[in-house]
């Protein structure tokens, strides 16, 4: 939109380092089609991925946008590629027809490329079973590269930082939000109505770009689950409330969840905060570079586990550029067995929530890993959220 | 979330309409991936569809929902279903772990049904390839149903029809906030963050719940692309933006477009809105309960040439439920070659959108087809939206 995130340099240096994957796994096409992943590499920017669409990148010259005709168009106003060719499109009849699939029409501009070995991303949303069976019937060679692309993204640059610490404000401004405009009696869309405003108007150079995971807004027995988004029931008093909330600027992620109580927290809830801060903190004291993500969870279960609470799923992952219905990038987690070795300029959402049997406890954080250790990316206090 | 959507037997309903078109395609077992059918089909209603999930139906009993096991609990909060036994889990070591992957777990809730040909949904989001490469290991009989539940889903029941009013009523708030704050100089995301505050307000029992697709809002040559969304530029004088934004109430969606010009717009734009509405005109002369979605089309694009326009892309097509990332159910279309039998009760975003060379134009209705024909949903304004 005549308005570019990143210069062409820091495209071709993302380009060269999923070639050189691409290289040691033996593969000299990918057909990208993680809306995250052509984004990274090309700039590529619209809510087109409802239909089929992908990024082809050889070994050589310019990447290939691929998609529905009418989103040439988009591609035009947003990738960095200066080639005509490097746009391709397909005619709409294909779309969401039966009897003409559009991975037919992206067949025959792979093949004009000689392909031996072809990587594709065959547990990314957005590569459905019937593609890769249109793909398959016309080549012998697709090797499952499922993540080979994200991995590439987990360390960021100074630029992707400087978008990640803008979207860390607009999450603060919308927890700050929270606290302001919750009370007893508010119905709850209202109350989201008004987050909404304030993260998509941000601050200043902040300007708020739209969540790849809408807020989550469950109260009392509600939050038992960590998914359901709200309705239009008042909030009510001696009721918990947790907010998933991100910020968002220029597809970049910070999310952030705080509990609200609205009056003394039940006993069993102090003593649950109390165990995921003291256990949050443990995890971030080995949260270092050159540490593996297992050791990171080790940590925090272990410390959990002496406040007599469990967690039986991940306490993290990685988090970046992002569309729905995502905000994680899809590679590491903390968990036992993760053995990614932790580098400076990773940036993840710690997500230490416990969902309890009559509710749940999220105070999660966006940070960035220095070389020093954790970076918090917000000032958000790191507390339940009490309110009379 | 102790507020359901429909009564039970709503469900049952619908469930005995996927199960005969299942008998006349010889399946004995459906495995729903697609979240808008796993909740016309149960109630379920979560953000959680970035992992994988279904709802598994054979021709008896009651459906079984599955998914990752923190997201059980949402589906006790949500789901019609009444035995413990209609809710199954996996554990949390198979979320996104190249190793393990959720559909072996689900192969065996599947096995135990002793399944004959079971349909999976092959070109739907959330199905992915590899998902499918596991099941198939597993089962010889899987057979192509995409589509199967969201055509059991076109024509409309009285509950639905109310809440696609509600939503319905809800854009055309939207609308008129858009024409009472937008003006030059603005911010595009402060407008847009209105546009969220009232469309997530709603009105009186119209809440607003979250669209399918975001606001897309592409100003000048930006808007000769269709899936732009929106940055911090401000609005210029003499420039035209087209709006597609949804008003949206327990997750029926009622899309609807409208293009704002500041001052007064080009001969051309004039030209193409006269025969934008000529043609809708025609179009809806001939949409009507027994008449084929490709008369439709053709009595459109037809109009439209003789006012010297063309449009390469389909004029419409059937709304209702949806989750991200798409607010079309994917059956119909209004274009050449489609013979659906139109009927009374079916509900359609009409999109007679033009993407000119030097910018595009947007007036596009939500209908409802009744016996008697066309029924508008909204009474905004039919016309080119002009401000000075």
């Amino acid at each position: 939109m005549t308005d570019f995130n990143f210069d062409t340099a820091e495209y071709h240096t993302r380009i060269a380092r999923v070639r050189a994957t691409m290289v040691q796994r033996g593969l000299d096409v990918m057909i990208v089609t993680d809306p995250s992943n052509m984004a990274w590499l090309t700039g590529y920017d619209g809510w087109s991925f409802y239909v089929h669409q992908a990024v082809i990148l050889p070994l050589e010259g310019e990447p290939i946008w691929w998609g529905r005709g009418m989103d040439a168009a988009g591609a035009e106003r947003t990738v960095f590629m200066e080639s005509a060719d490097s746009i391709r499109s397909y005619a709409d009849i294909y779309v969401q027809n039966p009897n003409q699939h559009p991975m037919e029409d992206l067949a025959d501009h792979v093949l004009s490329l000689q392909p031996q070995r072809i990587g594709v991303e065959m547990d990314n949303y957005y590569y459905s079973a019937k593609a890769h069976d249109v793909l398959a019937e016309r080549f012998d060679g697709l090797e499952d590269a499922t993540g080979l692309v994200n991995w590439c993204r987990i360390v960021k640059s100074t630029q992707e930082i400087t978008y990640i610490r803008r979207a860390a404000l607009i999450v603060e401004r919308m927890h700050e939000a929270l606290i302001d405009h919750a009370e007893p009696g508010l119905p709850k869309h209202h109350l989201i109505a008004e987050l909404y405003r304030v993260g998509i108007r941000g601050e200043g150079s902040a300007w708020g770009d739209y969540p790849a995971i809408v807020p989550m807004a469950p109260s009392g027995m509600d939050a038992t689950a960590p998914h359901l988004t709200w309705n239009d029931k008042p909030l009510c008093a001696d009721e918990g409330t947790f907010f998933e909330l991100a910020g968002v600027h220029r597809r970049y992620h910070a999310p952030q969840s705080r509990t609200l109580f609205f009056g003394e927290p039940p006993a069993k809830y102090r003593r649950a905060e109390d165990a995921v801060l003291d256990a949050t903190e443990a995890a971030f004291a080995v949260l270092q570079p050159g540490a593996l993500a297992q050791d990171v969870a080790a940590a925090f279960n272990g410390t959990l586990a002496k406040h007599g609470f469990t967690k039986d799923s991940r306490c993290g992952y990685p988090i970046g550029m992002s569309y729905p219905p995502d905000w994680g990038e899809r590679t590491a987690s903390f968990r036992a067995g993760d053995m990614t070795v932790l580098q400076a300029g990773m940036v993840f959402h710690f997500m230490p929530a416990l969902w309890l049997d009559d509710g749940g406890i999220e105070i999660t954080e966006p940070i960035l890993l220095t070389e020093t250790g954790v970076e918090y990316l917000t000032q958000t206090p790191r507390t339940l959220f009490v309110k009379d």
